[in-house]
């Protein structure tokens, strides 16, 4: 049996490692030129992309920025899950502020913006601090802005007249003062069941997850249903199948969408040593139909990214309960090179664990881990 | 970095699925023809065996039955993990013998026929119920004779008078009665640390590997004790490097060495889904020098193999706690196509799980599982 991803990096990897025990092989298509890869070894098959699509059982997405094209293609042969819907809320901004509004799902409050006129007037309603996202990754020009005061306006009008804002408009968000992120990593099957993992609770620098926490430190059970509920209502207002990540703002006792992944995700990659059934392995479960895996986790789990970096020694494997995940790939700046998961019994012992890691690795590639090792290592041995 | 393993069967792809995480590709040689392939995706790779000697850091076996001028070949690189001795200890019975005697490690009382003479008396050492075995298997018309009385023992003489016994002895065995098989699986790295797996409980049926239960169930301490020393014992005197199997039969509070492998081994299997990690990993750390990972087990482990079958539903994997590892193998009588992990938090709820899953799978084809569910459901749930 099957399996086509679109897209061939890690995550197609990683889904490749985790089909094959089941008897299923992952094809993945490298979307800039539409050859067809085994995505662990790197060798090109000999088949093109229509023989792929036409062996796949299920047709499935690494990311959600696939060339409108291809992920045309892809849908017209009825394959593909998560369906095209759920890929553009991930894709478009705009469609995914619809979504949570159409579902009453809180998220950041926001105005859209396709027309540079609107900036007048945006800090009545917005307030002065707001950040400005493009609805669309991939188009030249467009990013994130960072508005910090009302001053700011003046160039931000300047800069956002050059773009085409009713092509590719912008989502203007208040910028929140949150508690932190956390997100909820799941799937769901096409009969509709849900399952989720444990709640994450992840550290962001410069813009890149470096840590998570599994389950999230001090959650309670209003914060715990809330996720799970959100969870469930965006991923049966999508009949969504697959695995599923949402990105929350939690501010008091309150959750906030920030954003919606259609795929596997890197706040879940714990999963791979925490957990039964990984996110990997849930993922090509729920599109081949073939039931839902145990989500149980015995551990309380971190999961440490390596960016931009590969000096350290293989050494680490050597510590309880330490696991590496190399994508394999040649290094440049900022760039996800691979990842740590480390379990433990209990917080204290993770945070214990952590310090042992970062005497294997060099601290500057990694700003995160020995504050939040501390704060973890305060936690009491239960 | 590559690590090269001899053979191309279902352990070579599980260890090649096992590295992959850790940045580590594994080649595969199929020894019938010395070509080199992926033992996942089946691919032949485009360079001969020499190049992949040398681009291996190490070089490893998934099973003991190595042609001989392959063997050496690969010996004489450098690279052999575990060494030669070690192998050879696993593929004629002669050398374990030896290998046992010299360590002064219990095994079943024997005697070494290189001479079709030495069967006359052979009653009055060994009793009238003999296991014969040839020293090394693949060789024609070599095998297994079981003598169930002394009246055998004329047929018998006639048979053996066409082998050619100086150059492969048979090993004659007292049959022993024993309570029961069990095996314990460790890896032992170059700096000599040594880490063993739980001990794994083996119910066979004509001859093949049906069901393990790990840790097995009753295990005294002195069982215990004396299979790590075992262990231990064996794989120094070996300077052993990598994961070794060794079976053993428990007679009492007595434990008696029936097989040494040298490799991973299906009896290990169970390590996939209940320890962090597992036999597979575990072997690729020791043989590069990574250092050995965490064996800690929370679970109650069941692998049931599925043997000469492939007529069941991919439904079974939806029961909680079960785990598919597939092989992909064209099907045939009595063949090893794939194993079934089943963790769970006890072994009553274990026996549960194995009656559910026994729903989902043809009875002729586990004819021990039933059986050894109702057994494992008479504990109690502690």
């Amino acid at each position: 049996m099957k399996v086509l991803v679109l897209g061939a990096g890690q995550l197609a990897k990683m889904l490749y490692l985790a089909a094959a025990p089941l008897g299923v092989e992952v094809f993945a298509v490298d979307v800039t030129d539409n050859s067809v890869l085994n995505p662990v070894s790197r060798q090109v098959h000999e088949f093109d992309l229509a023989f792929a699509i036409e062996e796949a059982k299920a047709i499935t997405v690494e990311f959600e920025h696939i060339p409108e094209p291809l992920l045309e293609l892809v849908e017209a042969s009825g394959k593909l899950m998560p369906n095209m819907l759920s890929i553009m809320a991930g894709a478009d901004r705009v469609r995914e502020k619809y979504l949570l509004a159409q579902n009453g799902i809180a998220n950041c409050q926001h105005l859209i913006i396709d027309n540079v006129d609107q900036l007048e007037g945006i800090t009545d309603i917005l307030g002065d601090k707001i950040i400005f996202k493009s609805s669309r990754d991939g188009y030249d020009g467009y990013g994130q802005w960072r508005m910090r005061s009302a001053s700011d306006l003046g160039s931000l009008h300047d800069t956002f007249d050059k773009l085409d804002l009713r092509k590719v408009p912008l989502i203007a968000e208040k910028m929140s003062l949150f508690d932190r992120e956390i997100s909820v990593v799941g799937a769901r099957d096409a009969k509709g069941n849900i399952c989720c993992f444990q709640i994450a609770e992840n550290l962001h620098y410069e813009g890149q997850l470096h840590v998570s926490i599994a389950p999230a430190t001090k959650l309670t059970k209003t914060i715990i249903f809330q996720a799970n509920d959100i969870f469930k209502r965006i991923a049966n207002a999508l009949e969504y199948v697959g695995v599923l990540a949402i990105e929350l703002f939690q501010v008091g006792d309150e959750l906030l969408v920030n954003e919606i992944a259609p795929r596997v995700h890197n706040s879940g990659h714990w999963t791979q040593d925490g957990v039964g059934t990984c996110q990997f392995e849930q993922h090509i479960r729920a599109v081949l139909g073939f039931g839902l895996g145990s989500t149980k986790t015995p551990y309380v789990n971190a999961m440490v990214n390596v960016i931009g970096c590969t000096s350290f020694s293989r050494d680490l494997i050597a510590l309880d309960g330490c696991h590496l995940h190399w994508y394999g790939k040649t290094l440049r700046e900022k760039r996800k090179m691979g990842h740590i998961n480390v379990v433990a019994d209990n917080y204290a012992q993770l945070g214990d664990k952590l310090i042992a890691l970062l005497e294997h690795l060099p601290e500057e590639s990694f700003p995160l881990l020995a504050g939040e090792a501390k704060r973890l290592q305060a936690f009491s041995q239960t």
